[in-house]
């Protein structure tokens, strides 16, 4: 965040030091959607940004406020006074705000609360105590309410009332006394319905919502297979607390998808690449990587103790990255199918036997395919044209890929079994694992065939 | 699609049979949700399907009916009369249809075609010729507009008569004479305002909107970026053509991230893997698999030319899977970030030279560190305690360790430049290429040292 923007030819740290400065922004950004006013200022300074945002005012400076990564939203609030951060605080949707909130240290969150509004800290207090990753800890509890008794006129008179506090009127949900949730209907519904009737009578009572402890991805599920763009969520004694709408649903499947990806790669974890430095990213790679070595010395140990026959007959050790090499390869696409079948929902548990069989059969295919080509390979190249050592590879390859396949398929499973996330078996840890298996294999049959 | 259903004790086929079908179906089925009633049929066989979908009526069996999967929906399809092939078409929205119509044979939708009333024939005409993944062939053309001289009572009136035939009246646009967009207000913004304003006076000049010929990635950049619910889509020329609700982004981000999943797992295409037989799944893989084994061949080749060195020490072989491996990983983690950061955006194609370097930081202090643990096992475990072996096996590990970090890190970005999909640059790829390097380096290292 660092750097000089102009406007109009004046730079905007100028304007910033203008008594007027007030005036001139807000004349500037009239009009102005606030993604396109963060994309000009997010290479500001971060004290630079944060006078801009309190000058633009609210909802407006809340709002370009919003668009700002974790990292960057807190360097920007600490630049702010103690009444300037209450005041954003209390201007921000509350969904993001509790996100600010604990990227922020404990203590500073402690010493602004008691100046927060009433309001505001207890919505504040119960988002806090949300498991993250759950629908209540993506929530919003800004949404709209009627009581089912009133008339559809009272009913848009009432919602023409709140709607400024509201992250939404489109879609509205009607609670009884305790707060039960009891229906729900649609804005333009209610628009299409006579002025008379009552919300009871044209509210939809078969209404789909989500429970508080209900994982994202659940959400994310449930929103896409019945096409909603808002979801109610519900308590354990059914009463409504929140919704979700369908554009934190994006964020949360992007997210989701990266997380899986990344995972599968085996990196750990979503460090900002941008604005971290190399010895942080390779931290995040280093761990797995060092794990593996361990892995890889077990293969060397297995070649070591099979020396003998390596020894002999050295043209065994030219096949080795071929057969390690495909049995990985063969491992990493059953892998990847079968991870992210589960996650997308295609694969189902149920069907679990069915799939490991389907792999069995598709990995033996693969590997009577690859075996004739590398003995091929054997008898073409082999300067003795020796048939052992053909048969020795082809048969190796045979059974190596069909395993890989197989394993490829159950490791992630076996996860998912242990409610662990699939993506967790990394493509690389399969096929480390594969390599101990592969290399035990061909070297066992060598000394069997010569 | 196999498999009985029973409602209440009753087999659903033997309800199909009974006269007043019909009725029964519609008073079981009424207030459900077209998602629980194609979770419930979807085991039937497609005429079953065909005939509930048929009786329950439009637009309820068409909801239904688009839940399905594209080859399911073919195949209930096929199992229609002329006269209910059409209906459906008829009543099925806008982009589904078109959806199915491109999954069917040329010759069915050619016989269908004259059969299709004129409003629907011609929508279809149009949506069939954009380029598949684009804006226009996923928008839908059942959109709202209002004039901008309408006052907001006309419009609401307006507004409530053209309700039924469109997607949603929450995002309101408004043309000019020649169809130009030239606005838009949302459906709580008319109902907020006086009844007397005129919809010129409170519509949203600033509209956001996309190219019919913008890529659908790009489109969903957009709508998250501007939080968007509804983004209109406009022609060459600025005129309005359609909508892309935020619903069908959700899939098109699904899509795309499954597609550099598996892309990056060296699997071809996304077939379906519950219906396809074994032999169709191994061919989605095989050509990838193949490949790679005669790059595995050059690794071979490489050891042949190099079979002096091994001869004479064996022990060299032993620490071959473990440098494959390392090597394969480290360029497999940079390849899953730097692929997976081109595609959500986080890293950008001008950054590109900075990302680079940085990867070859990060692969230098991985390389440092695998390379110090490899030794070090050299060491303690050759019985000889050769100095040179540990040295060949730690040197050779810091250079591959970091090749291929940075090759890992280059090749996504050299087909990102290709206009091709970096995912394409799958994982296996790049460990087979790098397999060739690492026994290359490795063993000519180790010519140099014994």
């Amino acid at each position: 965040m660092r750097g000089k923007i102009s406007i109009a030819g004046v730079e905007l740290r100028e304007i910033l030091t203008e008594e007027n400065a007030r005036e001139i922004l807000r004349e500037i950004f009239h009009n102005v959607h606030p993604f396109e006013i963060f994309s000009l200022i997010e290479g500001l300074e971060a004290e630079d940004i944060a006078k801009v945002i309190m000058k633009l005012g609210f909802p407006i400076g809340a709002e370009v406020f919003e668009y700002f990564e974790d990292e960057d939203r807190e360097e920007i609030f600490k630049s702010l006074t103690r009444d300037q951060m209450v005041k954003l605080i209390e201007e921000m949707s509350a969904d993001d705000r509790v996100d600010l909130l604990k990227s922020l240290p404990q203590k500073l969150v402690d010493s602004l609360m008691p100046f927060i509004a009433q309001a505001e800290r207890n919505d504040i207090k119960r988002l806090l105590d949300y498991t993250e990753s759950t629908a209540g800890a993506i929530m919003t509890t800004e949404y709209a309410t009627l009581n089912m008794n009133m008339t559809v006129s009272e009913g848009l008179i009432h919602l023409k009332h709140i709607a400024p506090e509201r992250e939404t009127i489109f879609s509205v949900y009607i609670v009884d006394e305790e707060r039960v949730l009891v229906g729900g209907v649609n804005l333009d519904k209610l628009i299409l319905s006579k002025e008379t009737q009552l919300i009871k009578e044209i509210m939809n009572r078969e209404i789909i919502s989500v429970k508080i402890d209900d994982d994202q991805e659940n959400v994310s599920k449930v929103m896409a297979d019945y096409d909603l763009l808002v979801v109610p969520v519900i308590d354990n004694e059914n009463k409504m607390v929140g919704i979700i709408t369908i554009d934190d649903i994006v964020d949360v499947v992007n997210e989701e998808a990266t997380e899986d990806f990344l995972r599968h790669g085996s990196v750990q974890g979503d460090v900002d690449y941008i604005t971290s430095n190399p010895f942080n990213l390779a931290k995040q790679r280093i761990i797995w990587l060092l794990l593996l070595v361990l892995v890889g010395f077990i293969s060397g140990f297995i070649m070591q103790l099979k020396q003998e026959i390596l020894e002999s007959v050295i043209a065994l050790a030219f096949f080795l990255p071929l057969l390690s090499g495909s049995a990985g390869n063969a491992g990493t696409q059953s892998s990847t199918v079968i991870i992210r079948g589960l996650a997308t929902g295609e694969l189902e548990m149920k069907d679990i036997w069915k799939i490991i069989l389907k792999e069995m059969v598709i990995g033996l295919i693969i590997g009577i395919a690859l075996g004739l080509a590398s003995g091929l390979r054997a008898v073409i190249t082999d300067s003795h044209h020796d048939m052992r050592l053909a048969f020795t590879v082809g048969i190796s390859m045979v059974f190596v890929v069909t395993l890989s396949t197989l394993l490829g398929a159950i490791f992630p499973v076996i996860f998912k079994k242990m409610k662990l996330d699939p993506a967790l078996m990394s493509a690389p840890f399969i096929a480390s694992i594969i390599d101990i298996f592969s290399i035990f294999i061909y070297l066992s049959l060598a000394e069997i065939m010569f």
